[in-house]
Parts: C-alpha cells; sequence; structure tokens
C-alpha cells in the first residue's frame, strides 16, 4: 500500500469511515482503494474469534484457554509469557486474525477489581515485564496485539464514567510505568485506550495520554484504538490521538467527523493523522500474513498445562504435606476438581475445545476418591455433600479441597463486594479441618482471597484461574512431578479493610481518589506495617535455596549509566526447582517520601539438586530515580540505595548498596514564604540574609541566653528554621526590614541562583 | 464608648493603627478618643502573662499549670472544663488580662503534632464540647478567650507555609465541625486564625474561613485575631475578615492598610469592619473588668490536683494491681516520680508558682522507696542508675516505674519524628520487668506513645502532662483514694505507622495533603480493622459498671426534632466511681462512606457502689447528618441509624436503631454520562428510556436468552447497569438514536424533574 498516495485519494468520507469499525470485530474496507478490512479478535490469554456462521455473538470458535494473566504473572517468567504469545500468534494466523487484544496491564489497585485475572500485578516493573514478553511473543508471529487499558482502569463499577483522580507522580510512577516499557521496548501494534476518565478527561479524548506522554515522551508510532464503546466526543478524540474507534458507530461518529471538519472545529491533519494510523495497521497486517499456518490444539493444550504448572504457587506447605504421596488414601474434595474453575467472564471468556480437571488427570489411581462437597451456583451448604465429604475426610489420610471463587463472584462488568469465599466452601473446610489434620486447600479464583482457614490447614496450593487444562498441572504438582515455582504478583492481604485502596474503592459516584498514592500493593503493606496474609513474591518449593555472594560492579555510579547486580543462588533440597529471585532496590534517605523496597529486577533460574548459579541483574537510572512533578521527569536523588536480593518482598536475604549520583539539577525558586531553613540551607541564602536572620526576636527570650533551657532553644530553632521570609517583617524589630526590602532581596537571591 | 461616633472621628492612619498590637501582648492605644490599650496573654490551662518589671520576654509572673488539654479531654466532663475556665477568669481578672489565648481546639491528626497536648481530641465532637465548656467557664468572669487555631493547625512542621489541602466534606464533618460548637454556643471573644494555609490561602486572609464560614454561616460576631506572625498580606486579610494582627507590626502594615485604602484596593468598609470588631472587643474588656479580684494561688493548686486525678486514664490493671496495698514495700523508680513532666514547651509553659511530685505527695509513707532509674536531659542509660533501680525493684513488692516523654520530646514549634519513648527508659522498664512481676507504669507524656512493654507489666496509668500538682493525683490514684475515671480522647495505635495520616504526615515541602478524609483516629482504626493499643474511649475504673435499659423516645424521626436516648449504668463493683458513658451513631446503609460509628454524647456519672442512674442523650439533625458537598450542607440520608452505648469506642454495651427521614432533597441534573443504572433508578427516567434500554446489545449476546449462563447475566446487567447514556449510541444498532437525540431527551428529563 502507498499510504501517502491513498491519503490524497481519500475523501473526507472515506477517512472519517476508516476511523471506526465497520462492525463489531472488523476495520472498514475501502474497495475503490484496495484498501481491506482486518479483524481483531478478543484475548488475550487464548482466541475469542466470533463465528460467522452463526447470528449468536456469543459464540466464538473452539480453542485453547491458557491460564489467565494473574496465573501467568506468577511464573515471574518472560520467556514463558513469550512461548504463550506466539502460540497465540500462530493461532491467530490460523484463523485469520490480524490483532489479538491484550496484553491487560493495568495495575491491580485492589483485591475486588473484577478484571484481576485479566492483569498481572500490583507491580508496574513485573507487569511491564511480562506485558513486554507477552507483546513480543504474539507479533513475531506477524500477528498485533493491544496494550490495554489505558490507563487507569482499575476497576469495574462505573467503568465507563469514573474519574480515576491521580496526583502526578503516582500516575506515572506507578500506573504509567506499567504501560511505558511494553510500548518503548515491544512496540505494541495498537495500544487500546480505557473508558474511564482521568482527572476528569476521558481516556478516549485525553491528549496527554493518548499524545503527550504515548507518543511524544514515549515514542509511540502504532495504532490507538478506544476500548469497545470508550468514545465520548469522536472529533475530540480524533485530534487527542484516538485513531479508530471500536466497534462500528454505525456512521454516526463518522458525521460528526465530517462536521468537525467541515466547521474547522477539527483539522484536517489530526484526521490524516488517525487514518494514516489505521492504513499502516492495515498494512501490518497485511505483511504479517501468513499462509497455512497450522493450528494443533492438542499441543496446545499440552502447553496450557505446562504454563500452568509453572505458574502455581505454593503458599503453605506444613509438615511438607507436599507433594504426596502416591500411595497415600487420598480423598479431592470439591466441585472444583471435577468441573475447575479455570477462566473468567467477559471479553476473555474462551470457548474451550476441553478441559482436563484434577480427576481427570489422576484417573487411574484407584487410592483417590471424589466427594463434591459444595454446589457452586448458589452459596447454600448441601448437607448431604458435606456430610459425604466430611465423612470421606475422615476415612481418608489426606484430604485435599479444590475450592475458590465460583463464575458468579468475579467477572469483567462489576467488582467484587468483598473478599471472601462462599460460606459454603468456608463451613465445609472447617468441617473436613475438624476431622483430618492433613488437609490441602488448592484455590481456583482470579483475585486474592481471604483465608479465615489459614491457619487450621497444612498446605494450600494456588492455582489462580489456570486454564483448561489445569487438572493436569494440579496432578504433576500435587504428587511432585512438577516442582511449583511461582511467586505471588500481589499481596494477598489478612483482610481486605487492610489494603491501601479500601477507604476509597469503588470511589464515591464517578470520584475515585488514588489517595493512597505510590503506595500500592507492597508498597503500603512494608510502609504501614501491615502484616500481609502472604506477602508479595512469597511462594514455595518443594526444595530449599540458599543466597550467597550478592555483588554490585560498582561502588558509586552516575545515573547514566548501568549497574550490574550477581548474586549465587544454590538448590540445597534435594530435588531440581525453580527460583524466582528477586531484587529490590530502596533509597536510603530521600527528601520525598519512598517506599521501603521497589522490585526492579527478577530472574527465574532452574536450578537441579545440589546447583548453584548466578542470577544477573543490570540496573539503571529507572532503577533508582522516582518520578519529580517539579521537571515532570524521573530524577535520582544523590545516596546510598540498598539493594536486596530476596525469595519474597519479606524474605530478603541478602543485601549490599551503591551510591548513586545525577548530573540532573532540581530547580530552585525563593519567594517570601520561603523559610529560613531554606535559605539556610544553601550558600548564597545564607550569605545575604545572615544579618536579618541575626535579629530574629520571636518573644521567647534570646536563644543565646544561657536563661533558656535545652529545650526551649531546640524549640526555637525549630521554629525559627520554619519561619517563611516574610514573618521577618514581624520578628524583627528593624525598620528598614520591610515586605517589599524582603521582596528585592529573595528577587536578587533568585537571579544570582540563575546566572549559576 | 461610643463606637459609632468613634469610628466616624479616627482618622484613617488612626483607623490602620488599631488593626495590629502595640507589642506583643497589647493593642494599640488612642488616647485623643480615649480608646484604652487592652492586655492579652497565653493560656489556656494557666496563665503566662509576661512581667512588665523585667526585660526577659521569657519571664512571666508566677501562676498556676492546671493540666493540660490532652490530659483534661480524658476528662469527658464539661462541667470541670467550665470549672477550670472560671478559674482562669479569675486569675486573668486578678492579672488584669482582658483576654486569655486559647482553647485549642484543632484535632489531632497525627501524635506527632508537637502541640497535640495543647488540643483535645481526635474526636470534633469532644473536642467541640470541652471547648464550648472552658470558653463559658473563662467568659462568666467578664475575661475573653481566643478559640485557636483557626483551621487545619494540626502539625508544628513548616506550620508558617504549609497548605492544608482538604476536600470540602472533611473540612467541615472534622476539622471546622471542632470549631463549630464553641463558636455558636460560647461566642469566644475572639477566635485565633492560624499560622498556615488551607486549599493555598492563608487562614490570616482567608475570606471563605474567616467570613464566609465563621461569620456568614455560623453567625460569629467577635473579633479575629492572628496567631503571632501569621499574617501575609495584611491588607488582603483585613479585606478577608481578620481584625486584628499580633503582635505589632511596627506599623510596617498599618503603612501598607493606608495604601491599599488609599489607591482603593482595600474599602473603608472592610476596614470600618475590622475596627469596629477591635473597639467593640475592648468595650468588652472594659465592661468586663472586676476590681478587686482575688486569686488564691494555694486553693488553685489543690483544684490542680482535683482536676487531674479526674483526667488521668487507667489504661491497664491485669491482676487488680492497682490500687496499691498500702503497706506493700513499694518502689518509686523513674526520674519523673521525683521531677514530674507535667506541661509542655511554647506559649502555653507556665510559670509554675510551685510544683507537687510523687514522691513529696508520699512523704512520710516509710513503705516507698525511690530510685531515679534514668535520666531526661539525654537518651542514654547510665548504669549506676539503672542498677541501683533494679536492685531496688528485686526488693520490692510492686514497682511503679515513672516514666514518659521528657521535654525535648514534643514541644510547640517542631513535630515528634516518631511515638517511641527513649531508649533508656524503655530499658528500664525491660530490666524491671524481669525481676519484679508487679510493675506499674505511670506515663507522663503530651500525646500517645508505643508502648513496647504493655505486655510486660501489670498496670499502665496514663497521666498525660497533668499540671503542677500532678503528684498529688497520682498518689490518690496509686492508692486508691481516687478512683480512676477518665478516658482516651485519642487512640493510641500499637505503631506509629498504623496512624492514618502517617503517609502524609508532616507533608511533602508545603503540601499537606489529608488524604485519609474524614477517616481520622478511631474512625480510620475501625474502618480498616486495625488493631489499636488502646482504643478510643477506653479507661478502666477500681470498679464496675454495668449498662442496661437502652431506650430512644421515638422509633422513627424527623431530622429537625430531637431524639432522647437514655441507659441505666449501675456501679456493680464495690466501690464510688465515676463512669463515662458514650454515645455512638452509625448509619446502617448509607450511599457515601461514613464511618462505623461516630460519638454523638457523652455523661459522665458519679455512682456510689451499688447505685443506678440514667445517663440522658439528646441526639438532633447533624448526630445523623454527613456534611454533602452537593448542596454545601449538612445532609441526612433516609434510613436506619444504630445508637451504641459503650464504654469505649470498642466496647460497646448496648445498641439500638432510629428511622431518621428529612425533608431536604440532594438535586438530581442528568447528563450524557449519566449511567443507565441512575435513569432507571428514578421512575421519570425509567419511562423516557424504556424503549431505547430495550435494544442495547452490548456483544455478548442477549440477556434475554437461555443460551446465556447465570454469570454472563449477571455481567452483562452489571455492564448495561454502569453505561453512560453516550454509549447507547453504539450500542444500539438503532439509525434514530444519536448523540444530539440522547442530549435532548437528557435535556427534557431533567426540565421535568425540576418543575416536579
Amino acid at each position: 500500500m502507498n499510504i501517502d498516495k491513498i491519503l490524497k485519494e481519500l475523501t473526507l468520507e472515506e477517512k472519517a469511515s476508516l476511523c471506526s469499525g465497520s462492525d463489531f470485530w472488523h476495520t472498514e474496507e475501502i474497495k475503490r482503494l484496495d484498501i481491506p478490512s482486518i479483524m481483531v479478535s478478543d484475548g488475550p490469554h487464548g482466541l475469542r474469534k466470533m463465528r460467522d456462521d452463526t447470528d449468536n455473538p456469543n459464540e466464538a470458535i473452539k480453542a485453547v484457554c491458557f491460564p489467565c494473566a494473574c496465573a501467568l504473572a506468577c511464573s515471574f517468567d518472560r520467556k514463558l509469557l513469550t512461548t504463550l504469545g506466539k502460540a497465540l500468534g500462530e493461532e491467530c494466523q490460523a484463523e485469520d486474525v490480524s490483532v489479538i487484544l491484550g496484553p491487560g496491564c493495568n495495575i491491580k489497585r485492589s483485591p475486588l477489581c473484577g478484571r484481576n485475572f485479566e492483569y498481572f500485578s500490583e507491580d508496574p516493573y513485573l507487569a511491564s515485564q511480562l506485558a513486554t514478553a507477552h507483546i513480543k511473543g504474539v507479533q513475531s508471529k506477524g500477528v498485533g496485539t493491544s496494550l490495554k487499558h489505558f490507563a487507569m482502569n482499575n476497576q469495574e463499577t462505573r467503568r465507563m464514567s469514573y474519574s480515576a483522580n491521580v496526583d502526578e507522580r503516582t500516575f506515572h510512577e506507578i500506573y504509567l510505568s506499567a504501560f511505558e516499557t511494553p510500548v518503548k521496548e515491544a512496540k505494541p501494534w495498537t495500544v487500546m485506550c480505557s473508558y474511564n476518565r482521568i482527572n476528569g478527561e476521558y481516556s478516549s479524548q485525553n491528549k496527554l495520554l493518548l499524545t503527550d506522554i504515548l507518543r511524544n515522551e514515549w515514542g509511540y508510532d502504532g495504532l490507538v484504538v478506544s476500548d469497545w464503546g470508550a468514545v465520548d466526543d469522536r472529533p475530540l478524540g480524533v485530534a487527542a490521538g484516538l485513531d479508530l474507534e471500536m466497534p462500528t458507530s454505525n456512521g454516526k461518529n463518522d458525521e460528526l467527523i465530517i462536521e468537525a471538519v467541515n466547521n474547522g472545529s477539527l483539522s484536517m491533519k489530526d484526521l490524516d493523522k488517525a487514518v494514516r494510523n489505521v492504513l499502516t495497521l492495515i498494512q501490518k497486517a497485511e505483511d504479517g500474513y501468513a499462509t497455512a499456518t497450522k493450528w494443533d490444539k492438542e499441543k496446545q493444550h499440552e502447553l496450557a498445562g505446562k504454563i500452568e504448572s509453572e505458574c502455581a504457587v505454593l503458599l503453605k506447605n506444613d509438615d511438607k504435606i507436599l507433594p504426596l504421596d502416591k500411595s497415600a488414601k487420598i480423598a479431592f474434595i470439591g466441585e472444583f476438581a471435577d468441573k475447575p474453575r479455570y477462566q473468567g467472564g467477559g471479553s476473555s471468556h474462551i470457548n474451550s475445545f476441553k478441559v482436563t480437571s484434577a480427576l481427570e488427570a489422576v484417573k487411574g489411581m484407584d487410592n483417590i476418591t471424589y466427594a463434591q462437597g459444595f454446589v457452586t451456583d448458589r452459596d447454600e451448604t448441601v448437607d448431604e455433600l458435606l456430610d459425604e465429604a466430611v465423612e470421606l475426610a475422615k476415612n481418608s489420610d489426606v484430604a485435599v479441597i479444590f475450592a475458590g471463587l465460583p463464575e458468579s463472584f468475579e467477572s469483567e462488568g462489576f467488582d467484587r463486594k468483598h473478599m471472601r469465599m462462599p460460606d459454603c466452601q468456608l463451613k465445609l473446610i472447617d468441617e473436613v479441618a475438624k476431622v483430618n489434620e492433613n488437609v490441602v486447600i488448592v484455590l481456583h479464583n482470579g483475585s486474592a482471597v481471604e483465608m479465615p482457614f489459614a491457619d487450621k490447614v497444612k498446605g494450600i496450593l494456588e492455582m489462580y484461574l489456570g486454564g483448561q487444562n489445569i487438572g493436569t498441572a494440579e496432578k504433576a504438582l500435587l504428587f511432585g512431578e512438577a516442582n511449583p515455582s511461582g511467586k505471588l504478583a500481589e499481596t494477598f492481604p489478612e483482610k481486605l479493610s487492610h489494603n491501601p485502596s479500601y477507604l476509597n474503592f469503588p470511589g464515591n459516584m464517578d470520584d475515585v481518589d488514588y489517595t493512597e498514592g505510590i503506595f500500592v500493593g507492597y508498597r503500603y503493606y512494608d510502609e504501614k506495617g501491615i502484616k500481609p496474609l502472604f506477602p508479595f513474591g512469597h511462594g514455595l518449593s518443594y526444595t530449599t535455596f540458599e543466597y550467597s555472594n550478592l555483588t554490585v560492579s560498582e561502588n558509586e555510579i552516575k545515573d547514566d549509566k548501568t549497574l550490574t547486580v550477581m548474586v549465587d543462588v544454590t538448590n540445597t533440597g534435594d530435588r531440581d526447582g525453580m527460583e524466582i529471585v528477586q531484587l529490590y532496590v530502596s533509597d536510603k534517605e530521600s527528601s520525598v517520601r519512598r517506599p521501603v523496597r521497589e522490585l526492579k529486577g527478577f530472574e527465574k533460574l532452574f536450578l537441579k539438586a545440589g546447583e548453584t548459579k548466578k542470577a544477573v541483574f543490570h540496573l539503571d537510572k529507572r532503577s533508582f530515580a522516582y518520578y519529580e512533578p517539579d521537571i515532570h521527569d524521573w530524577f535520582v536523588e544523590y545516596g546510598e540505595f540498598i539493594i536486596e536480593a530476596g525469595s519474597s518482598s519479606r524474605d530478603i536475604r541478602l543485601s549490599t548498596s551503591v551510591y548513586v549520583s545525577s548530573d540532573t539539577k532540581l530547580p530552585v525558586h525563593f519567594t517570601l514564604n520561603t523559610t529560613c531553613g531554606e535559605i539556610n540551607s544553601i550558600p548564597e541564602g545564607r550569605a545575604m540574609f545572615e544579618d536579618i536572620l541575626s535579629k530574629i526576636d520571636c518573644g521567647f527570650g534570646d536563644t543565646a541566653s544561657d536563661d533558656l533551657g535545652a529545650s526551649a532553644k531546640e524549640m526555637m530553632e525549630a521554629m525559627i528554621r520554619d519561619m517563611p521570609l516574610r514573618t521577618l517583617v514581624t520578628f524583627t524589630n528593624v525598620p528598614d526590614i520591610t515586605r517589599a526590602k524582603m521582596s528585592e532581596m529573595v528577587e536578587n537571591l533568585n537571579e544570582m541562583l540563575a546566572e549559576k
């Protein structure tokens, strides 16, 4: 396609038409100029391509449901995400889908967000790394992705109207950060704008977001598509950088675009930019199109199970109850053993071609018996099922309860109201734990749950929503054919109210104030000294690991250089296993509030029993910087930074430190409200105001006098330190110290500093 | 004084001169017109009148130091505060002081605020009640008060420049609320504006604060004085409602006022308003002046001890270790037994005419021995002192440790950096607890402290800063001559990081964001489910109380009526005692976030052993209302309200409920971003949009279809509920549903509702 040429030939009407879809899943075709229509489909942990041979829009093709993002994130494994992405890319090629929507890399602000299962983490670095790997995998197959939901879509409640009210630092440091690396490094073909508003402005017409930050700061040159129905004022959106509206507006918004161009409120230049991006996407799709790609569903089913086995998190394993003895009398209890919950509802819902449950996976093992225990279509104890399960547990060596959240508890479209599991399941667990001391809970859920049973059971295996072959993974993990290696990508608080967003979730009508600021997830629990049930980064293994030799390549470094950090990890157990080594960084002393620690690196190492390997990390400016609104940029404050290697955010094994410096200086500007302490902190200020400062009398006596006690002196020094310059007019009884004179001196000081 | 006449005769220069003091403590005199100068002095738990026979401005007259507000508040006793106020009023009369500055009724947002000891509570209702009683007491003696620091002065750090950034609801519901009742009911002669800014504007020139709210909303007709040095732009201040600047500006601001009037930027009308208020104050002072008032210092010393004995809070009393057996071998340990810390530093610091320590109070009791244990001039263990104390404890039946915060730890002028006690004291407590299992801690501190020793000792008696006769109160309480009856007016958290303001205290340079909103103090701990060390309202007695017969005068009530609530309290122990009955109210279901419970009434009952009395409370609109920014007013949402009678905020003994209704309606205004759920919630909206709503197709299938599972249906219903009307253009594929048409319908609906 010669895009320049086409742009010249397109009529205004044709241009407008290209700015929205032709239906729910296709771009507009313009036959006259050989512009084809391309198809996009929902994802991202499988392909939800609508069948075109049926009228039921709910009928997607049969496909493979991989583990959802909530599970995938626990792998902390970039390669695994790329493998998954490649598989998805192949499916799309086989099914003639040009763009598979996703991945979603919104931050898990609250465990209640109904769509958390589609998102990776509460930590922006982890989310950004996994999204990058996912996108690279898909796009390596000539298929596009749509990084979503850009940005601040952290809840479902009133998602199409709420405003995420967030301060600039938090916006960049936590929420945008998750998107920035994928955009820069993986270059997704499309970015999907979110439904919500940010500080009052809809993402779909948010120039700051879609143009200033995304394109100008981050250098994005792909297409921005609306989330389905996210458009408010379409012409404003075009000007702000929203190229493609989906789904179709049935021509209604085309007309508004035409009208806007005609009346001059939208420039042709802006419209052309959008059209160029649409055409470029179509071109990429055409270029990427590969014929005769095969799609081996069975092989992908196997892959789904393999991936899940590397995602599951062993939260608790007292008395080494896991792995299970294959010859023991084992009771599988709970409907999820037979009919696992393995995916969430909404646009990511896959029409799985088959599902393997745990029961199916253990078929042939005669020592395993099953009782349904509870129902999932309502939260109501069925006495016969409960009794049967308890009876079975009583007569078994071990009771494995397959529990979790039923479908109706979490989905796209609404948020959870609480983070409890169904009462009927909790009751079952309680009753079983009373008759059998060897209880293992296997959890199926898309987001953190409260676990009132945590102290009553020996083992807890968190599977999350593990995809259609979850049962195979469960069998492998429970019986030690696979060794658990996932770590939590989110904090499990003891109770919902401990969550940082609790007081402001889901907001007051359309105002959602992100008042917890940067203290999201473990950043909050650490800072507030609140013990979580299970911390971020936590996950056990059937073997053990030791850390040694944490080293840094330099003791002092400039922020434009890269620091290499290495640590040795040894598998000290008698079983092969994988360890996720986590690298946390913190500023030892900072003039702004910063987290106790922040994840800035992770590596997953496979270690044979007894083996030692080195984990290697590269830390750059961003690893040490915070976002400084005064310069609208990231900034490293000079000083010592602590570097910690941990097996979880609360299991730090080794630490060291490095001094980091920067050539960037923050701007200084003094006013009459600058305090004496600030003036005194720079030599030029001290020199200029020395005489005046010596004349202060604030009514408590002479600081130099011995009459004054030590405490009173301390008090007066503090008072004077915090006195703004303007108050010296009052507190120095000297006629020629006036407000006008002080103003003049401040201006002189500012000029002097500016010249430096 | 004929103020109208004087106003006509005053020159501009004279008017300007009246708007600031003549020195640190006096108003300007104008001899020509017989306008005298009056004197104001610091307070408020004693008189800090500067001597005029010395040049040392730190030299106040000898006076009586009563317990500080931190202690007084624990009495929960309006009468006691009035008694104290009267005593202060008499002192002022005797000393020719016209206005005694205080009380301070800022909210204790953080335990770190250096001036917390001068403030009452974290709860606005409690603070407002006690300030009201204090003011009434003082002013009944013809002496004025200065209710301070109005408003949002909740920290010392950068107090003269920071901006308290607070939302409208929190501003009114928590922070202004504490001032509102004293202003309306006690009519303080003066209100003192605070140093800080509120949402960017200095209190000293904040028209919203000083005129719109204080005078227009609350009907205040007294004088507004600046905190000493709080003035920024003086002419702006005059216009905003700041009548009197203190201390003197040495004529410099007079000139700026004159200039502003001459150039028209300040109106003579505004200046006259200020001058009239100054003259009226002087008039009040003249009218109130009483000759030959006697001041019996010894009697007031006795009163100070009596008051303190009704303020101290018995936090812990395991095994009934208190009261002490008078014949036991008792060790008094700790410097505070000999030299008690009984007041704080700064403008409230009293030059006490005498001090009675606990050691002095027990003089003659041979069974009591003393060891200093630690020093207070530095935080350093002195081994000999420690060893001596441990040895003494070893050989005693009981060890009573007089501990707390040294002077240098808290004061006006700076905030604490942490809430720990000195390490040397903690070590002493630890060592003593190792050798003696009967340890009682007696605390001297102006604000909450962490207590790592709480589980290691049997008794904890919180004296706060208890005034110059603290020792007499300590003796009386320790030996059971008085029965502890105080309750905490603030939460003691387990650790500082649990405090609601922790992440934003003391702010980022001059920005202090009150992001915890209305969730201050117990409102936060309750809502967040964080267990405090000792909750708000907690305090033990040597006797026990039972609650019964909680009744309400009505089951349903309009918000313009008063509800009477009664509860019987019985002293079920064998000792006379006082119980503070606390009444908490909560909205069972609310469309805005409201606290778990809020204090709306309290009564302190004296009950002889075995006696039963009725506590009676009157609840009005304000007891049920929250502040609704949409109408800039308090609002009661119809529904059931829970009424709880408790012995503390976490020891609720009885509860009942009442339905409250209101004639006030919140305004409704629909837009294109109104959700379908909101439209459906009113009959007119439902009727108007019924047809359109029936045509929604959001791409997940037909909600009416049986093909769809229950969960998917729930999801779609939620999605549609939260869809803004504007999105129906997309999600109803009907040509005549356009944005323009939807706009028109919304306008019609608004008109229809407005006409109703």
